[in-house]
């Protein structure tokens, strides 16, 4: 158990970054520790994969990719359980429903990177045809090199990103494959967007509510106004697996409030500096979600959810 | 002409900051020259002093307090050489415009920080009344010392303001005086004003147009779009001669393009770095201008300038 | 089916209120009718029970939760008709599906005071949260109740709700359970949401449209006007059994006019007064449903009822 | 001295209603005032108007037709006795300056019953033409009576107006010269505006400042607001005395909190009633003042006070 | 083939018009290519009808009514192969459900025209109640003619619908049924609605998308503005079957440029004339699709679709 | 009088167009009208005078241009009357005012060119700034030529205005001097500003008020509601001349209906044609006014107006 602890807590502390990489992380942290316990008889591992599940759901405060993950795997369990009685083996299923959830997550990823790649026109002159975008994901990212990579000819503007500088990664990693990319300060984002005859803004997504609102990196829902206040077309980049279900049921994503050593480290004492992570985006400033299931409002991803994954139905 | 051209590169250069000191300076340059050349006789020097007037005139795309500055005593020095002829001692005139025009300049900061703090009502506690600023400004740190000086109390908090951090020195003025402050990123400013009941939003201006229009801080429009979202007063506290005579005749301001090094100076050769240092604020988002005037609707502000400075009247 | 018809002129004359209430009235009414006429052969009485329906379906222009009722008491007795033909003993099915009916919708309610109490976040005092209603609906205050029972702290300001004071019945039972709360006259709501730094805006329905337009009592669309101009979230609580599935072909929720002597029993003659019971919400100024299915947009609101209750479907 | 004190009591404690019947009472208390003391010497005469006014001033947070009336008499005090020293007769100037006001008050409320009437056109049927209008104002009701006896035709909907019910004032008066009127409950006022295509909105004002803000009843900001939604012109009728010039210098408008027995006598004790008598509507929201100099937008409404009443010039 | 190639010739060439003679056009033009070819083997004649469809489908670059035509006949085809093998006839399975898709068609005209009818209500005088429709849909006047069939009685304004005058067919079909009708030019639209108490505006469609939007005649996204501006519901009347799947997968409806010659035959040489034949309306603008499957938000209409025709599902 | 009565005649048939050929032909009319009768005694040509003028301006419901000039001539006339008695000539008075007040009218025409053209930046590649305009405006097309001539490159989108196609006067006019023009039909507007890029849309005038609405072709406030929407510029360019001060007293302009002829002349017996020529733009959607005295907000033109031309003031 000392070990599973171990990682829950490296996932609590933010050492894994990403909600990729921590669904990844806690589902593979899972998957060994099933393996570690392989030996044991059916019901005292049946219990203990459960309070493994239970005790990984906690380690972070909301992380729907993660936690759709767990899920997927416990229900799966239950059900090959239920048909197949104490003859399975566990680790072996637990390790089986693991992949199969990573691949899941994986292929979503291409999907969208086609999908969205469809939504890009092809203008000959990369200047014809500008796309903004703000902080930095992978799916963003993923959208923008395939259509590059269908020659399709767009430039791209994004914002630096403070605290972190994520905005940086994006251009670099734009830069590298040689898309036109500009860069302005955070605070100029209404002036670009203003001044550049943008086409369309695209970001990623940390997690979806019932609602249809998306929590994303702070400064998401303040370009989601300057998208409204200019008639652009705002579309989010997200796996429907970052969907949280719990918020069905009335419960709120909370929003992380990171250290104001990110900010100013030399600040003056007596200063307090509010540094919060994410900020949520209401499903009206939304055009359309662009997922492994097609591009839609925000307003529907409640259906579109149980209608991609059957299985996370009648959850509670 | 040597030493005025050197200070007018002085003002070119960006070497002066702030529209107060490049008013000073400029004027005293002025004065200076005229000085210098005080042994000249009349004609001689009235021409030097109008070629004087222009180079540093020309010194800057736009600068209204200076301009006004140059126009003020240019326009005094022609209305008593009318009146007394030849007689006048050039130099002396020049420098006593000049004396004037700053004093004119200083008074309507006092006035500004009195009528401003007018507006901040008296609640005991710091926390029920919140005020928001963006970048640093003197007639808006003016205000809150006034105000915090008569007592009365409040909380403020304040944006970063990349790529210079000018809302780190309105944290440490307000902060030494012990106004209770915050900061936060500049992606924040919606986030902020959304959860922390804003009652007051307050900045400077670099220049006011005939049609109401406040050139500010880059982030300064962003700013008003949120203020408009939730309804809250947006005041723009400066001096009326900070007004550009000439937009009325459809000269437009100029934004001014920094150099990318302020934003990322490691950045990766290919990456286009855009930095303008203002945008423009349309009078609709503004509630009142504070001025040494009083506080009126931005709307008015042609009008309100000729009232008050009636001796810059029938320009061109 | 005299005293059927009689329980009608109930229903029509406003004798009974409350959409529940006429509900449960309703669905008696008919369990009573068919006790009583037990006796009869099949046909007969089958026969008598559908007139039955109609009768009582009709006895109001609009009221959804009752025709809901019926219309899920008729379609279960076909359902058995045809599974066991003649065999069944109509009364007591009617009265079966009749509790079914009304367990259904008593559930409903337990679930949405649950489901909204989880949308409340506790913060340790009362004035740190300030939730705002209008009129009296059981829906609310059931989440407020609900919430208070765990331990949640907030406040709640309601409106008096001329003419018929319904605010002072939802004032009543807050304050019986030790829930801070103010009232404020109805045309000060705004000033009110303005000043008080709401955070939640929770409101019941009379009738919900395939559209997604909830019917809610007068005063309730200017209330949403004020939540959208300030970007507070505005919430409906109430059982999706509100659905009414007419609308989606084409039939227009009806607005009863009530009668002037609620508003100005002493009115001079000439005057007119015109007094609306309800009037309706768009989707779009409504942040989220909370129902007994979870809380999603009032835009899915179709789905989501044929979703909850698959029994309803294929109508017409 | 007691006399005036007591009269002050009288405004202070709101047994005089009304903006110009407050004006017309202070107005008549410094006369009489004066009279009572008119044996006395000039010296001490002055001093003891001077200090009079300042009573008179004090005795109300805002009331600016009184204050600007004392302003008037005072004012043209001093300039009298500038120009004729120590030989007039302070009463007789006293006097004489009160009537003048006065009279300056009721001709501004002619002219805008005139030019008020100027904007409603003469339609045949008094159902093409709906004015709406909210709580009870002279300059309202002046102008539609002076329409009515133009023989023009239209109608008219009022709101009851709680907790006072001073819209059946208005209604009152308008039925009983003929004019078809209709009333609604306060929070119907949107529901009555979208239903009976309502051609023009007008309310009248307690107080207007430098900003071109109005301050009336609760009410009127909600109302604006509908207005805004339906693009229907909003018009505020009132004397441009009630300008407050204090506001310019940044002066706040007090809002009037009144008793919670106006609103519930027998009120639950814990419960809390906020009962404001006035509420804000920013310039944004009015299309035009209706004045004695004229329609305007309320924007200019610092400069139109100056130039129509010159003799304010320069206060402070 | 060459008939074939012929026949997507006309289509192309836009000889053939509107969405339903289109799908009629191509899926005879498929059945009539089938039957040319009945007397070929089993495979030969699938290979061609594959090939058949494929060439018909590409004639156009979007036009969803026809594609879905080709899709359902393709499913269909291929289902009844899996099931039944190579006995069946295929030129009959061909014409068998080509005639089951045109009649889907024509019965989806007939449920709008009903459902749409009871949208409107019945005013005993026409002038009560005014309908506003730009261009000309069969769609919409199907809704008007059935209502004014019904005896339901209202009035309609139409545009004229520059550069070909389509309004003047809408006109027409009304007068001659006797339906009040009113005609403005385009750009009276915005003038017409707020001077004539417009209670709906209709209109029809060519494309709808996944994320909602729906595609139509040059000047209903202008319209649409106009009703937003007024809060005016905005119904689009048209088949599902016009829904284009493909949008979903990121492809973006192509909007159709037509010739100058419509606009100005004569225009100088040097003019360039822009005419676009569509443009697009966000699900934002309208309050309802009314279709064959009941009335319901835009929003929804990727749920209703697949709900509404599940033999689509699983496309791609 | 005769000729006089002809000569009204001409202005009412609106033979006579544009507000400029109005103005010059009344103004023509009453100096002829003067001359004719240059020797009656004194007192019966001033009877006469005054008499043609009252006739003259009432021979249009609205024509400010027209009106201002008569009110001109009017109280100059009286003006010199006064000071030099029975001695003067009026016949020559009246021809000299009339002369003034046309050259009044061509120098701000003037005037409008070179301070338009000041607000259009010099772009070296016409496709880079676009500017949009709508109808015919001499004061328009003025600014565009005269930026043209200052070598400054940009190009022109204009609408072609049914139902009198001046659209197409723009176009030619631009198109002789080899300003790069596009046209689209008016409907398209939206589209046009959407995907275009525009950065500025100039309109003329007809008409404005005291409350700086502007009286303008149908249309213009359909493209006001699209710059709002796109948040572009929207000026007006119009001589201050064209101002009504009696709208100040609550006169309403009036909107012209034309004949249905214009539109369809071969209309179906039944059907109804609108045919207003004009609709009004509220100053909320106007940028700027472009006028003789600079570019301002309308808000203040009622101020601007007298500062501008003070001979006009007092009137009424």
């Amino acid at each position: 158990m000392d070990e599973l602890k171990k990682a829950c807590l490296d996932i609590k502390s933010l050492k894994i970054q990403g909600a990729t990489n921590v669904a990844k992380y806690a589902v593979k942290t899972l998957k060994d520790f099933a393996y570690r316990h392989k030996e044991l008889q059916f019901d005292e591992l049946w219990n203990k994969i459960e309070e493994g599940i239970d005790l990984i759901y906690d380690s972070r405060d909301t992380e729907p990719a993660m936690r759709n993950g767990l899920e997927f795997i416990h229900r799966k369990l239950k059900l090959t359980h239920e048909e197949e009685g104490k003859s399975i083996d566990i680790a072996e299923e637990v390790g089986k429903y693991s992949e199969r959830y990573l691949q899941l997550l994986m292929e979503s990823k291409t999907k969208i990177a086609k999908i969205g790649a469809n939504r890009i026109p092809n203008k000959g002159d990369p200047q014809d045809f500008t796309i903004f975008t703000h902080c930095h994901s992978s799916s963003v990212t993923g959208i923008l090199l395939e259509a590059w990579r269908q020659k399709k000819r767009f430039n791209v503007i994004c914002t630096e990103t403070r605290p972190k500088y994520q905005g940086r990664i994006t251009a670099k990693e734009l830069i590298d494959e040689g898309i036109p990319t500009k860069m302005v300060v955070d605070s100029a984002m209404r002036w670009a967007v203003r001044t550049h005859d943008i086409k369309m803004i695209i970001t990623g997504a940390d997690a979806i509510t019932s609602e249809g609102t998306v929590l994303n990196k702070i400064g998401s829902r303040l370009l989601a106004l300057v998208c409204r206040e200019m008639h652009i077309p705002y579309y989010v980049a997200t796996p429907l697996l970052k969907f949280n279900p719990d918020t069905a049921f009335g419960i709120l994503e909370k929003i992380d409030m990171r250290s104001w050593k990110e900010v100013w480290p030399e600040k003056p004492k007596p200063l307090n500096i509010l540094n919060p992570a994410f900020e949520t985006v209401s499903r009206r400033y939304i055009d359309g979600l662009i997922t492994e299931a097609g591009i839609f409002p925000a307003t529907i991803v409640f259906d579109m959810f149980y209608h991609t994954y059957p299985f996370y139905k009648n959850k509670k």
